[in-house]
């Protein structure tokens, strides 16, 4: 759908970490969660936190396959991207990776189903209208 | 391959949730990560302290298919539970379940494939035979 | 003012500990959290949830001091207890600690005030009647 | 002993909010934990990944003093900030304060005493001696 992808780059924390020195498998998932924040708010323009607080519409994640490749260790530089795959009436499929910043080698890639529902009742709403333009422009701000 | 569930009762707390009142996905995959804690050292009967601290052995998810049907809500009691699917050279898939207490309602369930690896070098290595005969055995401590 | 403690017994988790092989402190506080949630519910017998997520009752900290005097490795059992030193109008004043259960070497010690505030407004309020007098009662279930 | 803070802006992220939609105040330290690898790692030229996995020298918490005087908010942005009160033979002793980025409000401040210690024994050990002279020089990028 868009060859268009959203990138932020992000270092690897302490905190991040686990007993072995690498990232904690779950604070992959946190990253991407920051990342699809950041889409929202800054790519596509649409206000996260209205959205969320105000707005009480959600993204809650209902599918998710994600294949880890390589570790990504404390300190490393990494660059989280992701692109639409594809834009339905109440969910959007994001399929997002992460790279190492200093050679591009791949570190874990994963395809996430969102949907958008009430924070409210938690039930599924059509993906509100200017969330979906924004998304169907397929040029945003990086 | 088995039928045999491990399974263990889980408090939702306030810290697993999120702004919207509900258990935030990546917190699911901390609390089947210490499902398998659980699982390896009284399931198993292998000590799992010593298996990475001291054996210097890992246990690294290198891919996972998650499913999210209903929310989980703080204070809500969960059961998790997890069978192996298949036992490999060096991995072990798992189908894991959350489901609630009160009703047996699904609320989450994911297959997870783990490698053993060193944590010296994070390549993978072969299953260590205690580990291998105890999940063979197919029998184990609930 | 007690003398009567609130216990609970915690294994020391991976997901607790950093790449030191040890409890990653402000993890200590999300044990500690855990604890106060159960003193509540448990101890106290005033629903944690109910009065969260639907009295819209929250118990912020507005102020710790903790000592870290000994390291908690992953696969050690601790005891968390907490006391109460001090019942305000507005605030609950207690003082925590973490053994190892093993030999009841201290890890770490804190002194911890709470308020009860809105979830709406996020200013203090008094303390609930139910609350206080369960508090006040200074016998509370273990 | 010094009047040179060393900062960073911070965006508040959902994955830092509780239930109540705030900042769950263990997340606080993990902020703060970012920002002391930071100032190692970019204030004072000591590189902190080195420190800790090559050189095998962590900086673990002793004591911490905090005051949580305002809430912070999902899509607030704050700053976080440190200064060196006192800098000992084998500790650090830190300021440090989350403000709104917006107005300049006070979130939350606390004092903490790092220890330099030995990742392998866990003692305490006398402060490297690059590490010290960075800090003494009192000038460090920002």
């Amino acid at each position: 759908m868009s060859g268009n992808a959203f990138e932020r780059e992000r270092l690897i924390r302490f905190s991040d970490c686990d007993p072995a020195g690498i990232v904690f498998f779950p604070q992959y998932f946190v990253m991407f969660n920051g990342l699809v924040e950041d889409w929202v708010e800054e790519g596509l323009g649409v206000g996260y936190r209205k959205l969320v607080m105000d707005r009480r519409i959600g993204l809650p994640t209902v599918r998710l396959e994600a294949d880890f490749r390589a570790v990504s260790k404390m300190g490393d530089r990494v660059v989280l991207a992701l692109e639409v795959e594809r834009l339905g009436t109440r969910s959007i499929t994001l399929n997002s990776r992460c790279t190492s910043l200093a050679d591009g080698e791949l570190r874990m890639q994963m395809r996430q189903v969102l949907v958008t529902t009430s924070l409210e009742s938690h039930k599924a709403l059509e993906i509100p209208q200017d969330l979906r333009e924004a998304i169907e422009s397929g040029t945003w701000a990086t």
